[in-house]
């Protein structure tokens, strides 16, 4: 069945901390950022700049040809290496033999074409567009209007969820990145769906997102007087990142789900907030529910449970690789509802593109990730 | 039954522009703001101020008793009434021979005790606070905490939604003007309720309002550096608001509605962004919702349907009386999703309290509110 | 000498509210807007449609061509002509017959092609660009950085600002409306320098202007997330404003008057806060600042003098025709500080011109600017 | 005379990054916070809880006595000891028994009081307030209104500015940090003073704060809704900083220092942009001004030069203990324009506290601020 992703998605809880990843290898590895214009790429460039065992080689960008990185990012200027290193051409041979490790950050579409030639050459790929979240070319087709360019690579990609895929994840040469809004969607749902307490048919997903989350993009709509002192809904019935979304929550399931999702645009530079509302498939009660949270992630570094009488606020993971979630059982609709708060920058994208890092290269899972 | 309000809510449409109303009298209304220190106070005292047949009298307020409304309101200092005023004591009495309509921008719970004394002087109320939005005193209990102080004038008091009751309103001595949330939830909602196209088992309602929805309260959670760069849900699951929502979805439906419901807190000063999911009770398809509010709203001046291809947005409609509504039909899920932008402090509050006052005056309805 | 911009430009108290005006003309009068797509021509845009005595007959835009006012400012989109008018080409001769005002709204540069056509067939132009703000063309040249392409049209235009040159206006047929910075700086100097308490050459100016002030330009710098949480100087030290506020100066001074000033972004949407140093060039105290700003603009609609305690602030101001004055004279240090909050695309631009359209035409000065 | 602070504060180029510090001690140091419930206080406990040699002891707050670090700053609350720490009551006695360095997050008025005890103890303090900012007591007087508690610690005091004071703040036993404005005026200022290149009686500073720089009062002043979408100068003309700002700039002059300082609040949470402009006193180019900096802060490590063609941005330094400046000569004026930027409560605060607590204790003068 399509949405079969793997035969056991949910085996991390025996990975436990790494114990069957490489063995820890701290000798630097040389990596390059391919498309690091962008917000994405900015934080990527700064996170691995600061990352002790990452050893920043290259980082490529049409637009900026030439200028150092401290030139784009000034916040970055202190760096000896934002004044040396300069924005380059995109020569996949060329990164290949620089790097052991490639982050792709290029605009959907984009990435699936490095990539052929990159994973020749033996490089490891994190990459955090969308070409390769999705399994089924379909559904990529049906979402993003166009076939795959490297459908052949897709059975190769781990999604990069280290909380749900950590073992897959260590050993990936290919590791698609989770979008913003699936990563602060699954995590708090995945437990519940693997737990079997929900009604599948049910589940509807608000979020609310800053605006970083539509990239560098130089236009109109972007600008801060269209952004400020404004919110609005777009993107629905049916955004993009509901394939993947959807994809990741019927593999969990066993059989095909839908959800309805709404995203908005709200005038802060950084964070989503999420919220969902869900039938419970069975009497289930906050407790349960915290339970099940618990058991999930209970040893998971960047997981916060807040629990049944806090929420969750993005002023208090911006900047931070944190997911806080939180949850509610209302008695009066018998629905729970489940918040997450995430920085879509960070969690939702270069964050979780290091912990990927670290994963596959056998560091600590936090390693220069330990802000604040 | 406890939901049925009265017996034909649904009779606007016959009004027609004020038809029935009281003759057209151009002659000045004396008028008086009681509390009106906050943010909803401050813009009604501008409507007011700038109201052509408005002549305010008097304005109260504990706080700022002896200053002049110049010093409280710089940005009405120009105004030689604000120079004049000075904020007084709530004496009903005294206010009572002041003024004809008097308006109460109180906090909830206060504004019954003025009501009662204020009535029996013949006077007109107009009141902001939630106090007379709800029919059922048990109802009101669950909510708010208290006995209602005044149980025997909430049957006398008229929801002041004018595009639901303006028969109603333009007759009543005492007007209820619905909350911020609530205007924005029932408006969308009521037309298609009042056809029968909506399963009621599944309204769900999220909503984000801007800060100044708490009012001018001093708290830490208001303060700047809390709100800006900030998102978060509050009040789940079961917020105030929900009282009134619910009884006056029920008296449209002819039997009880619970419905799940979510405000989130966005850094702007004003505006919310409500969206509504609901299942269709029929097969239903966008075009059939175009008729639907066209019929309900087509001839309303401060309801501007949007359809099913724009999106709402909050600076549309800051600084005015308007409420935005566009709407989506899913084909993936089934269900429908209307979205409706309005300012929480003028058409969700103090706009709304003018658009009442020019019914029961028998002033053309959108005097004073012609903005922009 | 070329400071000399006209041998008394400071006669309009003697105009006293248009009494030297045309015979008040209260028929409408035919309006065109020429490039009406970015901020300043919406709001014109906005003020026009409200207007009770101007008839919009034609808005331009090359970006927009087609498409009606109400696609492109969905604020607008409930006025009639919001839906009927349709942004067409720019022809002057087609313009001039459909329109008896012509407002420019181009970028800096442009207008001037435009208005030599435009005059010629007798229509009355308020333009709002900086291209005829500026008698002497070397200057213009200096900074603007080529030749003007109409230089001859240079001493028949107006400085628009109506406090100060208010009979000028009133039979003007090219009223070159001022810049925001150069608005907020020469209100609040002209008095004192007229009244010749100024030290000419301590004239030191800061000032904090809203992301609008940019313009509708799509460029990264005016992205949300680059000016949110973002405070910056720039066009430091010779911002091109410095030409008509240095020329109108020595115009008052009668001799050369260079000054000191400074920009900053700020990362609202509307507003500028100027600041201005000054060395008294005799002994004054507080009072006499009042007495002199008193008698220069006690009687005038759109000036608040907030004295020696209060401070501006543009929230007051925002969206409205007024400018707020404030001062202080530092004991300590001996200087004068002047400091003033406008909208800067109202009295800025937009309400400005509406201003000078009024007057131009015999209306009162205010109509369609009694906001709030 | 009153302005000879110390025989030789320009003495740090000697010291040369620590090497006439105590010998290098990493051993852990035991620190306590006293009234650590504001946003200097929580960024200082974050800043503290994720220095490698710090170990926080205790955090006292009477606000909110009894509950736990997390409790009050959900952000922090993954640290194992922001669950452990309980908000505690301020006995010096007791403090000093738990920490060897114990930091003053107090209003100002109260550090002094705490101050005395304290030093008695043994414990060496670092202030925050502007309590040992001041050498003269009748300066204090004159700018805080009242006498100071505890006048004889006064001459003991080191101003805690690391970049000009190193040697000195190494051996202290009272370190008073500056003031967020002062940092960012006297930084970019007194290399110009002491190369005698600045007309001292020319300077005249220009300063932009975001909001949390009021601290975390809860007042009408700071509430989201009265800080969005405004800009406003205050504090003018003799904002309380300018007492330490003028004590220091007339120490490094030899003569007393007069300056004209006007403040302004931006609606941003973080950050300080301060415009400075000065006469030259000697014919200066801009390249002697880079050289002056050069010399003076080229092995600086927090301080980072953008010459004369860069501006500074608050998003820059934001969360980072840096200081950018930049500078210009205005050929037009004469005069010389420094622009600078700060975060307020890291360079401006915390993180300058964290600089001096390092100095103290012989760390390197980074430790724990990497950021980013």
């Amino acid at each position: 069945m399509s949405f079969a992703i793997r035969s056991k998605p949910n085996t991390h809880r025996a990975v436990k901390k790494n114990v069957n990843a490489p063995l820890a290898n701290r000798s630097e590895t040389k990596v390059a950022v391919i498309g690091g214009s962008g917000y994405v790429g900015e934080e990527l460039v700064r996170l691995l700049l600061q990352h002790p065992y990452a050893d920043l080689a290259a980082v490529t960008s049409r637009q900026f040809a030439g200028k150092t990185l401290a030139d784009i990012f000034p916040r970055l200027s202190h760096h000896q290496k934002a004044g040396d290193i300069r924005f380059g051409a995109s020569n996949p041979a060329q990164l290949a033999q620089m790097a052991q490790v490639i982050f792709l950050a290029l605009p959907h579409g984009f990435a699936a074409e490095f990539t052929k030639p990159l994973v020749q050459t033996g490089a490891r790929i994190v990459d955090l567009s969308a070409d390769f979240r999705i399994k089924d070319p379909k559904i990529y087709k049906e979402f993003y209007g166009n076939d795959h360019s490297a459908p052949d690579l897709l059975g190769e990609a781990v999604y990069g969820l280290p909380e749900i895929y950590r073992a897959e994840i260590s050993h990936a040469n290919l590791v698609a990145c989770p979008g913003c809004y699936p990563t602060s969607i699954l995590l708090p749902l995945l437990p519940l769906i693997r737990e079997k307490v929900v009604s599948l048919a049910s589940i509807l997903v608000t979020s609310l997102s800053g605006v970083t989350g539509a990239g560098r993009k130089v236009e109109t709509d972007y600008l801060f007087a269209e952004c400020n002192e404004s919110i609005r809904p777009y993107g629905v019935p049916k955004h993009r990142h509901l394939s993947e979304i959807e994809e990741q929550l019927s593999a969990f399931a066993g059989k095909k789900v839908t959800i309805q999702f709404t995203p908005h645009l709200v005038p802060v530079n950084r964070g989503i907030i999420t919220t969902i509302y869900v039938d419970p498939s069975k009497e289930i009660d906050a407790g349960s529910i915290a339970t099940i949270y618990q058991k999930a992630y209970g040893d998971e570094p960047f997981v916060r449970l807040l629990g049944a009488e806090r929420f969750p606020d993005t002023k208090n993971v911006s900047g931070t690789n944190f997911i806080d979630i939180a949850w509610r059982l209302d008695l009066r609709t018998g629905r729970a509802i489940l918040m997450s708060a995430i920085d879509n920058i960070v969690k939702g994208a270069s964050g979780q593109a290091i912990q990927c890092f670290n994963l596959m290269r056998g560091y600590p899972e936090t390693t220069g990730l330990q802000i604040p």
